[in-house]
């Protein structure tokens, strides 16, 4: 197979379940952003995954997918750059999807143990969807029908990652040398923690500050985070360590030096939790306004964003018939390409 | 959604993993010939589902696509009435079946006996590829997608009917009223035996007798057959029971009192397996020979065949279309359908 473009692949997305925050932004999206003139790439909103928890709720899918174009675009995705693609309408995914269920077995995806915590997670009654199971698979199949090179991943996705490369590794070794394969591109990020509690940021723990909050919204949230417990007064000596605000500054605060300052106060007892807050509240006001601002734009013209994202999906699924003919081609299933059908 | 048609829908089919045989015959393939112009008959070329235990070997499946296909025009199956189909030409399968595996548990895929057999039988090595176990939810698709109503099936066949009908009531259900129920249309025929011994007709065993096979071939297998083992003279009473020519010809021959004449003389050890054997060649190869006819026929110009199984995929891919639609419209996932893509 050919590949004539220059640039290196990437490919990224997120299951449209709810609002995107701030640690999807540390996390992936601002490097994304970061990223996208130096590579081709790939946005995939990958609705038939959420399906796969969700298959009750199809609605709510659906009206997600618009939210978390619109903060795509409000974070800096430029569509003329990035493909923003939605995943059921590429059905060459599923078809790839198929294939690749044969090179991987059960056992292997039941040790999987990015899909056993998942599972825990989400306490299905009733037993484990099938479709939920997979859905390591059908990862496989988006990130090689878009011959991604890397895949923006945090270290608890690192197991999916190993699952494509084992997949492509035998597909390649089976058949012949066509899939491409994928390299992990952890984010250098730690883990950031949601507003409550020491837990990760994550919609189903309600501990989010949304990249689509308000500013007062986020003024707001950021007075009733978490802190460090011991400290009563604020004359009293602070701690670093496990201190969510101190977390966040060090990760969003573009002010080192201010950010040190406060450190050294706050473990002195020098500085009030209010002030270090209102400071944070700040720096990520900043962050967020111009996004505000682009999104609101996009919201004046929706039909211009489904448009963009037809744009995207129509130049995805033309990357990704060309891996499904390569595919098919091995696999021998290259039916009708001449008269004869041979 | 509408069924402006006044016929019903039969969908049946094979995989192309080698020749048809005497058992596919009287168990299915004879039943379509008689009800194709009664019925909108889809018969499937299961090159997908073969790929799910023959993924290492895809030329073979490849291969015997156009075999199945002489099988089935050979048997009498009216192109022009009927549409073979090539199951992997019809993208829409796999699409479907990614919707209907969020509607499966594993363990219900795991208690299937079907299931459970064809994997004991098959003693994967290194696991169970999850392809494999998840194939009645692809056959679910199948059956779905051509909106039948009546599958034919055997006995053993009766679980997968039973998961597709568990899945259409889960969707119809969960979503809204879009699929319709198949019922199995019960094979009436005994199960077949091989030649050689007590077990099925299957091509694994190498005890079959081929719908290809040339008069002397016939022949050959017939004086080969096993009988009445504990008979060693002509002049021995002989047992009915168990007895796989007996079987042949209650099953083929349709000069029932020359049946009855056989077995009375058979059991009073006034006729000898020789002269019975040789009844049932020429019974078989009375069935046969048209067979070899059309067959030859057929062969001449291979290139009209691959035409009429591009045809018939293509009529099968509207129907499957249509259903995929209104599968896509429950779900909420008809995107770009109107300009707002809304």
């Amino acid at each position: 197979m050919q590949f004539p473009r220059r640039m290196k692949r990437i490919l990224t997305g997120d299951r449209p379940t709810g609002p995107l925050h701030l640690r999807h932004y540390i996390g992936s999206l601002k490097r994304r952003v970061a990223l996208q003139h130096e590579y081709e790439e790939y946005v995939l909103i990958a609705d038939v995954q959420a399906l796969t928890d969700h298959f009750l709720h199809p609605k709510v899918v659906r009206d997600n997918v618009i939210h978390v174009a619109l903060d795509y675009l409000a974070a800096g995705v430029d569509p003329n750059s990035t493909a923003i693609v939605i995943q059921s309408q590429v059905p060459e995914l599923t078809e790839l999807t198929s294939y690749y269920l044969n090179l991987v077995t059960l056992s292997r995806l039941q040790r999987n143990p990015t899909v056993k915590e998942e599972i825990r997670l989400r306490r299905f009654t009733g037993g484990v969807p099938v479709g939920f199971l997979t859905y390591p698979v059908s990862q496989a199949a988006d990130i090689t029908a878009f011959r991604a090179h890397l895949v923006p991943v945090g270290e608890d996705q690192l197991p999916m990652i190993e699952q494509t490369r084992k997949i492509v590794r035998l597909f390649n070794r089976c058949y012949r040398e066509t899939l491409v394969m994928p390299d992990a591109l952890l984010s250098t990020c730690p883990r950031l923690p949601g507003i409550d509690d020491g837990q990760k940021m994550s919609k189903s723990l309600g501990n989010t500050i949304n990249l689509s909050d308000s500013s007062d919204t986020v003024r707001h949230k950021v007075m009733r985070m978490f802190t460090d417990a011991s400290r009563i007064h604020a004359v009293d000596p602070g701690h670093m360590r496990g201190n969510p605000v101190f977390v966040f500054h060090d990760a969003f605060n573009p002010d080192r030096q201010k950010v040190d300052e406060l450190k050294e106060r706050y473990e002195k007892g020098t500085v009030g939790d209010v002030e270090v807050k209102h400071e944070l509240a700040v720096v990520l006001n900043d962050l967020l306004e111009p996004m505000r601002k682009r999104r609101a734009a996009y919201q004046q013209d929706l039909a211009a964003v489904w448009s963009l994202l037809k744009n995207g999906t129509n130049r995805a699924r033309v990357t990704a018939g060309e891996t499904l003919a390569a595919v098919r081609k091995v696999l021998h299933l290259d039916y009708f390409t001449d008269s004869s059908g041979n």
